[in-house]
C-alpha cells in the first residue's frame, strides 16, 4: 500500500465533499467456490482499497463526517490460530498503516450503525452478495431497495476523487504496463498454426499470478473476435486465422491494465485483414493524437468512428454521405461499441458506483443510439485521467442478417459487400493512456507491438527461435 | 459431460433414496469480483454437476420425487444477446443432454416452489450467498435457518451416491492425475536458489489454466510448511529450504486432484531433513498398504500417527509408550490434522452437506481429541472411494510454545529437543488413492515423484537442462 498520509487525505478530501453524515466503506468478503471453505482468490473492495488501503477481507471502516472520526471495524485472530496462520498484524496495527486511530470488533459496526440511524448512512450500490444481506440486515432495508437508497453524494465524491490519478498511481500505472506487454507479446509469440486458444489464455493468465497478481478481468482470446463478449478458448488456430486477443493485469494493489491487439496466425496478414487493420489502427492513433483536457470523449468517440466509416467506405463496404452516415450510427454495425472507459483500480473505473457518474456529467448526456448508447465515457477530459482507446471492426453475422432483414441504412451500407466479410471475424486495437495538462501519452515505457510489421516480426520471432 | 443416461440414472438413484417430496438441485451464478459485470471464472455447483451435468450459470432443476417428473429452469438468450454471445444451445437442447424432456423459464421456479409448498421440498445447506437469498426468499425462510431447514435424507442420499466412483469417473480422475503429475514436477524443477515462491505458484496454477481448466483449491506453496493454512507466496528461496507444495488440479467437468509433495530447495535434503522426511513417507506407505474394503479410515490414521510417533521417538523427539502417546493425542503436536479425505467433484469431496454424512455415520463418531478431531474420513472404506493420504510432521513455534508453557504430554515428549527443530518447517506427503474390492491403488499412471532420490534427482534435472 502506499504511505498511510495519502489515506488520510484522500479521506479529508472525501469528508469535505460529502459534508455530513456517516460514510460506510465495507470491505469485501472471501467467496466460496464449492463449499464453504473453498475460496475464489480475494479481491478487496477497490474504493475500500483507494480510501483504506488493507487489502484483508472481513473489514469495515465508518467515516463520521461532522466529526472527523474514522473507525476500523476487524477481528484479530485468536491463539488458537495462530497455530495455523501463524503470526499476523492486529488489527490496531493494520489501522496504524492507514493513519487510523480507532478500531473496534466487527461485531460493534452493527450496533454502531444502529447508533447512527438518525443520521444519514452513506454506502455506495453493493454488488456483492454478502455486503448486500450485511447492509440489508444492519440498515434494515430490503435487499431490492439497497441501489435506491445508495448515496448519490457518496457516489459522485468517490468519482470526483478517484478519476484524477496523483502521481505515485501514474508512477505505479506506468510500472505495471510491462506485465501487460508481456503477456501480449507472449500471445503473439503463442499465435502459431495448431495452437489451442486456451494454452495462450492460461499461459497469459499465469504470467499475471507469476508476478502474485491476477488478471484484472477475464481474458479474451479468440479467432472469432466478432463474438464481443466472447470468454471459451475452445478453437485451434489455423493460418489465416485472426487471433484477437484483449488482456489486462491488475496489480497486488489493484490497479489495472486493459489492451487489445489483433494477431494473425503464424505472422501473415492477408491483404484483406491488413486494409481493415490499417483503418483501426488509424481510427486507434487519430483518437490518441485529439485526446486532450477540455475534449468531449464522445467527440474523440465519433471522431474514430468517422475514420473507421471512411475506411469502410475506401473499401466498398460503405457508401453515401460520411457525416450523415455516422450521425445517425449506420457505421455501428461494424463498430457497435464504445471508444474506451475509465480505467483505474477497476478494469472499468467505479462501475459498481455507475458509469453515469463516472464517464456522463451534466455537461453530456447517455444517447440511446444503438453503438453510441454503449459509450462508457463521453465527458470533457482532464488531466489525470487514464483511460482506454480501443477502436473496432467486426463482422458480426447475426447483427448483419438482422440489419439487411430490416433494409437498415441501405444508403449507408453495401450488403452484398459485407457478405463477402462475413467470417472475417474483428479487430481491435486497445492502448490505454494518461491525459496530460497538454494531451496525452500512450502509459508505460513501451508501446505494445501494434504496427502490422511489429506485429508480424513478433509472431515470426517465435518461429526463429524454435 | 457424460453421457444423458447416466444422470438419468442418477437421478433414479436418488428418487429411490429420498422417497418422498420435491428435490430442489440449485445450480450456481456467476460472482462479481469488483462490479457486477467483472466476475471470477465460473464454477458450477458440484451435485448440480453429478446430477444434472450442465456447466452453465443460472440454471436449477426441481425432481419431483412422487411423480418421478424433472424440470430444468433457465433462460434462452434473445436475440439481442446473440449479437454478443454469438449462437448459444436452447435450454430445451441444453435439457437433452442431461436426458430431461420439460423446461421452464427460470422465473417459474418461485412459482412452482410457491405450488409444492405444502409438500416437503428438499434442499442441502447452500454456500453461495445468491442461492442463499433465492431459498430464502422463494421458501420463506430467514437466511439464519436455511442449514437447519436444509434436507438430512438429501443430504445423506447424495453422500451414498456421490462417495461410491463409477467406471467412468474413474476413469477421467486416472486420466487428470497426469495434470497433477505435471504441475508438482515443474514445481519440483522451480525449485531452486533465488526463486520466488509466488513464481511457481502461478506456473502450476498456469499450467492447469492452460488445459482449460483450473486449480481445485488455492495452492498452498510455502518454505513454511508448517504454517498450515498459508496461502501466501512472498519468500524467495534458499538453499536449505524445505518448500512444501500442496496443489490439485481441477479439469473442465469438476473433478479435482489432490497431491502434496515437500522439496529440498536446490535438490539436497539435509540428514536432519531426510530423517524426518522418512517418517512421513513411511507413514504414507503404511497407510496406503492398509487402506482395504472393511477397515476404518480412523483406523488407518491412527497406524499412520503411531509410524510418525515411533519415529519421533528414534530420533529422540517423543519418548515413553508409543501405544499409549498416540492414544493420547502426544504425536498431534507434530501432526495435528487428519489422514485425509474423500475426493471427487470437490478436493474435500461434499464439504458443502456436511462432513458428518461423508466420512462418519453411525458406526463411528468424530473424536474430540486435539489432533483426531480435524480428521475429514473415518468410516469403513468401501470399493469405489477415492481418498487423499495426507500424513505430515510440523514444527509449529505458537504450537510449541503453547504445550510446553502448559507442559502438556511431558511425559512423551522432549521439549528441549524439540526446541533444536524449531525453523525446520514442514513435510507433508499426500497421494490419491482409489479403493479397489482388495485394496487400493494410487490413482493415475505415475506416481508422482516421492522417495528423497527420486525428488531430490527431479530437481536437480532442471538444473541440468540449464
Amino acid at each position: 500500500m502506499f504511505e498511510k498520509s495519502k489515506y488520510v487525505e484522500r479521506r479529508q478530501k472525501l469528508m469535505s465533499l460529502v459534508k455530513q453524515g456517516v460514510i460506510l466503506l465495507l470491505g469485501n468478503k472471501e467467496v466460496s467456490l464449492n463449499y464453504p471453505a473453498n475460496t475464489y482468490s480475494f479481491r478487496q473492495d477497490s474504493s475500500f482499497l483507494y480510501f483504506i488501503g488493507l487489502d484483508i477481507p472481513n473489514l469495515a471502516a465508518l467515516i463520521d463526517v461532522e466529526k472527523n472520526d474514522v473507525v476500523l471495524y476487524g477481528d484479530d485472530i485468536d491463539i488458537e490460530d495462530v497455530i495455523w496462520m501463524g503470526h499476523l498484524p492486529s488489527i490496531k496495527d493494520l489501522a496504524a498503516l492507514s493513519g487510523i486511530e480507532h478500531v473496534k470488533p466487527f461485531a460493534e459496526l452493527a450496533k454502531d450503525l444502529e447508533t447512527f440511524s438518525s443520521r444519514k448512512i452513506h454506502f455506495t450500490p453493493p454488488y456483492r452478495n454478502a455486503n448486500k444481506i450485511y447492509i440489508s440486515e444492519s440498515l434494515k432495508m430490503p435487499l431490492a431497495k439497497l441501489k435506491e437508497n445508495s448515496s448519490v453524494e457518496l457516489s459522485k465524491a468517490i468519482a470526483l476523487l478517484r478519476s484524477v490519478k496523483d502521481a505515485d498511481e501514474i508512477a505505479h500505472l506506468d510500472e505495471i504496463m510491462a506485465f501487460g506487454y508481456e503477456m501480449h507479446v507472449t500471445a503473439m509469440k503463442m499465435a502459431q498454426e495448431g495452437m489451442h486458444e486456451q494454452k495462450i489464455a492460461g499461459a497469459i493468465e499465469g504470467i499475471a499470478l507469476q508476478y502474485g497478481a491476477r488478471v484484472s478481468f477475464p481474458v479474451i482470446l479468440s479467432k472469432h473476435g466478432e463474438i464481443l463478449h466472447n470468454h471459451h478458448h475452445n478453437n485451434i488456430l489455423k493460418k489465416g486465422d485472426l487471433l484477437l486477443c484483449d488482456a489486462g493485469f491488475e496489480s497486488n494493489m489493484g490497479y489495472a491494465t486493459d489492451n487489445t491487439r489483433t494477431i494473425p496466425v503464424g505472422g501473415d496478414f492477408s491483404q484483406k485483414q491488413r486494409e481493415i487493420y490499417e483503418i483501426v489502427l488509424k481510427a486507434n492513433n487519430t483518437a490518441i493524437a485529439m485526446s486532450k483536457p477540455g475534449v468531449f470523449y464522445r467527440d474523440v468517440h465519433l471522431a474514430s468512428a468517422k475514420i473507421v466509416a471512411e475506411g469502410l467506405k475506401a473499401l466498398g463496404l460503405m457508401k453515401g454521405d460520411i457525416e450523415n452516415a455516422v450521425a445517425q450510427g449506420a457505421h455501428a454495425l461494424f463498430y457497435p461499441h464504445g471508444l474506451g472507459h475509465m480505467m483505474g483500480l477497476d478494469v472499468h473505473d467505479m462501475e459498481d458506483i455507475g458509469e453515469n457518474y463516472v464517464g456522463y456529467d451534466e455537461t453530456v448526456q447517455r444517447s440511446d443510439q444503438f453503438g453510441l448508447a454503449y459509450l462508457r465515457l463521453a465527458k470533457k477530459l482532464q488531466p489525470g485521467f487514464v483511460l482506454t482507446v480501443e477502436p473496432g471492426i467486426y463482422f458480426i453475422p447475426a447483427l448483419i442478417d438482422m440489419w439487411k432483414a430490416e433494409h437498415k441504412f441501405e444508403q449507408f451500407i453495401d450488403y452484398d459487400k459485407v457478405e463477402t466479410y462475413k467470417g472475417f471475424g474483428g479487430i481491435r486495437l486497445e492502448d490505454d493512456i494518461l491525459i496530460t495538462e497538454t494531451g496525452c501519452r500512450i502509459m508505460g515505457n513501451n508501446r505494445i507491438p501494434i504496427t502490422p510489421e511489429e506485429v508480424e516480426e513478433t509472431v515470426k520471432s517465435a518461429c526463429k527461435a524454435k
